[in-house]
C-alpha cells in the first residue's frame, strides 16, 4: 500500500505581518518546515507553529535559510560556508528550543528559498548544510530535491535523505523542475495537480511538459499554501490521494521518537 | 574552605566588530555568559566562544538580552511578556546547539545589561524569563543579583539561583549597587578590588560607600572583561582569590553534567 | 467653508509581508505618512509609495519610530534622546530620497506607534524628535496629539504644528482618547464615525464617553486602513464630509513646494 | 602642479562596536567614504562622523553596500536590481541627512565590499546603483575602479567618475588588483607603499607584480585605516606626495558647493 508524507513551509509570519493560512495548512499536510527566524518567522510565530503542529501531530521541521529578513531568503548570499553551517546550527537550535517546549522536537531539515535552490548544485554551501545537521544530530533526516548536490552530500555523510517532489511545478523531460521564468512552470488546476500527484505516489512518475513520462521518486509531495487557492490545492491533494487509497503520514512513521 | 565561581560577559564580538578579550578572560573565569545573537553576537561568534570555553572547562551560560543590535541590548524595551519568554527561549536554544557541538551544553542563564536591570524591580518581565528557563529545563539555574525579583520568582518557580556579587562596584548600605550615575559607582584599582573580593568570599561582607560593613551573599563573582584593564583587573581578582586559599571554581562543581 | 486634512498611515509592508490597503487608502486621504523603514517599510516599498502619493497629490508624511520590526514600533523603547534625533533624522533623510524622486517631498514628520504615545508625555524623548525636525528643516510641520508635550515642545522650537484628531476614537470629557484597554475605544459603525468627523471639523467638538462635548481643535483628521472595514470607514468619513460641504484637501494647502 | 585625492572609509563602527580609527585618518585624507547603516554605521555614527568630516573639510561621499551587516556587505547577493536601487537612494538619502546638518552634503558615492567588486563586471546591479545616484542627483560623481562596467555605465549616464587606485595594493601587469587570495596581493611597507604612490600621481604609472610598468589613470588614491598600520601607512602617504610637490586636495576642488 502506497505511503506519502505531505510537507509544506509554515511559520512565515513576522512580528506584524501575517504571511499564509497555517492553520489550514496544519489539517492538511504530515510535515511542517518551520522557519527559523532568519529569513521569516519570529520567536513567538515559532512558538505558535510548533505547539499547532505538535497538537495535530504534524512533523516539525527545520526550514533553514540565508538570514535575509529583507529578501525573505530569496536572494542567493554568498557566504562562507564555515559561517553557513553556523547560521544553520543556530536555526535549529533556536526551533528546537520551541519543539521541545510543544513536547516533540525538530525531526528533519529543509533548507528554504534561495539556499534550497543553491545547493542544488553548490558543492561547498551543500556541504556547509550538511556539516550543521551532522554536527547537531546525526540522526536528523534532511529533505530536498532528488538529484541535488546536498541530497547526495548529506547520504554520504550518512544522514537520512527525505527527497521530494513538488505538486503543483510541471517537470522537464530529464526529471527537473521547468523553471519558474518558463511560462508554464505552475500548474494551476486542482484537479490537475490532485491527478498528478496520485501518479506520482502510485506509479513514481510524472508526465513532462513534453508529453513523456519521467520517473520521480519522492518520499514527501511539497504543497504551497501562501494563498487560499493554495490551501484549496493542497485540499484537492491530500482529498484525492485517500479517495486513491494512499495514506497521507509522515516520512518518519510518527509524529514523535 | 571558600570556594567561589567567576563569570564574565563573553561572545559579544558581532561579524567584523570585535569587542572584548576572550581568549585572556576564557583562562580566568570558570563560568561565561554567552551573548546569544539579539543584542551581541553572531553565530559564527557563538560557535567559537562554546568551543573555547567547552575546551578550558568553563561553564557555557546563556547571556539573554533584549532583541537589540543597536542599542546592545543596553535600552529598556517594554516587550510583551509572552513575547519576552519566546525571545529568552530562542535564545538559549541557539546557543544550547553550540555548546551541545563543543560537547556540553548550557548550564545556566544569566540576563544582560538592560532586562538585567529591567528584572531586578519588573514583575511580568521576570516572570516571562522565569517561564522561558522553567520551560526549556527546570533543572538549569539562573544568575543574578541577590534581592532581585528575577531570583526570587526564578526560586519560587523551583529553579536554582545563582545570586552574583560585582568584583569592582560601590556597594549601598543597603546591599545594592551604588548607580553608575554616581561618581564613585566603579572602582578602578586591580589590589582593592582583589582584596573586596576576598572580603566578599570569605567573610560574605563588603565595606559600602559610607564605610559601613554589608552582608552580601554570592555564589559567583561577576568579573568585566571589555578592557584591557578589565582583564588585568580579572587577573588580580583571581590570583588574590587563590593566594587568599579561595577555590576558583564552576558554581555547579565542574563543567558538564 | 471648512477644511480639513485626512491622514493615514502608509508604506507599512516589508520585504515578502505585506500590510494594509495601500492603493485603496491614497485615493481617499490628503496626507500620507508613509513608513521609513526602521519600524517598517523597507527601501522598495518606500519609493512605491511616495510614487503613487505623488502621482495622486497626496502629500507625504514621514512616520517615523523606534527601530524595532520585530514588533512594529509598538513597543516603548528608552532610548538615549541623542540618538533618538539620529535616528529621526535618518528615517527622514531616507524617506526624502524617495520623495524627491517622485517628484516632491517629505512635508511632515507624524511619529509611530510608541513613539508617538511616548511623547505624548516623555520630556525628553519629545525633545529629541522636534531637534531632529528642526536640525533637517525648521520649516517642517509635524503632526500629533493636540496637548502633547510633542506638539508643545516643537511649536517652542518654531516648527508649524497640526494637531490631529481619530475618526474612529472615543474621547473622554478631558479630550483625551479613551485608553485602547477600555472597551469602547474604538468606533466600529462607519455612519457614526464619519458623523462624528462632521462635528469635529465644522463645530470643533466631539460627543464624549460621559454624553459631555468636548471642544477638539484638529487640523487633520486620522484614518485607519489595515483592515477592508477600516477602508470603507475612511470611504464613509470622507463622503459624508464633502456632503457635509467640507473641502477634504492637504493642511498644507498644495501637494508641492 | 600635480593634485590627488586621498580617500578612505570611515563611520563603519555599529552601536558598542568600534571599527577604525577614525578621528586620526581624518586628519589625513580629503575625502571620507562614510559608511550608511546598511553594512556598518548606525545614525549616531553617521551624525559623528559627517560633523567631523565637515569641521576639517573632509568631502562626504556615501559609501553604500548591501543591506548585511552580521556579513559586513562583504557577500555578494544576488539582490533583484530594482531593489539594489532603492536600497541605495535610501542609503544616500539617510547620510545626505547628516552631511546637510553639518553643514554639508554629501559629494559622491563609492560603494562598499561585495558590491563594489561585484559591479566591476555585473552589469545589471552596476546599472542599478547607476540609475539610484542618476535619480538622487545628477550631478553627483561616482568613485570606483578604473576600467570597471560601474564606472563605464556611470560615464553613459552622464555622471562624472573619479577613478581611483590602490596604494597598498599590488597590480597585475593588465593594471588590474592582484586578488587577495594571492600571497603579495597586499603590501606592508610604508615607504614602498608611499614611493609607489608619488609615482601614481605624478608619473601615472605603476610597477605591476611583475616588473612591468603599467599605466593607471586615478583622481583619488584610497588608503585604509583600519589598523594602526594602517593610519602609518596613510600618513606615511600623504607625507611623502607632499614632499614630492603634490598637492592633497579634494577631486573636487573643496569641501563645499
Amino acid at each position: 500500500m502506497a505511503v506519502i508524507d505531505l510537507n509544506a513551509d509554515l511559520g512565515e509570519s513576522f512580528g506584524q505581518w501575517t504571511l499564509g493560512d497555517d492553520d489550514a495548512l496544519l489539517d492538511l499536510v504530515t510535515s511542517a518546515n518551520v522557519a527559523c527566524g532568519f529569513h521569516a518567522g519570529d520567536p513567538t510565530v515559532l512558538r505558535h507553529t510548533c505547539e499547532r503542529a505538535a497538537e495535530r501531530g504534524v512533523v516539525i521541521g527545520a526550514q533553514v535559510g540565508y538570514r535575509d529578513l529583507a529578501g525573505f531568503g530569496r536572494r542567493f548570499i554568498d557566504v562562507e560556508p564555515s559561517d553557513l553551517t553556523n547560521d544553520v546550527l543556530y536555526q535549529i537550535g533556536a526551533l528546537d528550543a520551541f519543539a521541545r517546549v510543544a513536547g516533540t522536537q525538530v525531526r528533519y531539515v529543509k533548507p528554504h528559498g534561495a539556499l534550497y535552490n543553491a545547493i542544488v548544485h553548490h558543492e561547498a554551501q551543500a556541504a556547509a548544510v550538511v556539516e550543521a545537521v551532522r554536527s547537531y544530530d546525526p540522526s536528523l533526516p534532511v529533505m530536498g530535491m532528488p538529484g541535488s548536490v546536498w541530497l547526495r552530500l548529506a547520504e554520504e555523510a550518512g544522514l537520512a535523505v527525505v527527497p521530494e517532489a513538488f505538486a503543483d511545478r510541471a517537470y522537464t523531460p530529464e526529471g527537473t523542475l521547468v523553471s519558474r521564468r518558463e511560462p508554464d512552470a505552475v500548474l494551476h488546476d486542482p484537479d490537475e495537480v490532485a491527478e498528478r500527484c496520485v501518479s506520482l505516489v502510485t506509479r513514481g512518475e510524472v508526465t513532462a511538459v513534453d508529453g513523456s513520462v519521467v520517473p520521480v521518486r519522492a518520499a514527501s509531495l511539497c504543497v504551497h499554501g501562501d494563498s487560499p487557492g493554495a490551501v484549496a490545492m493542497a485540499r484537492a491533494v491530500r482529498g484525492r490521494l485517500e479517495r486513491a487509497g494512499v495514506t497521507v503520514a509522515p516520512f518518519l512513521g510518527g509524529p514523535s521518537r
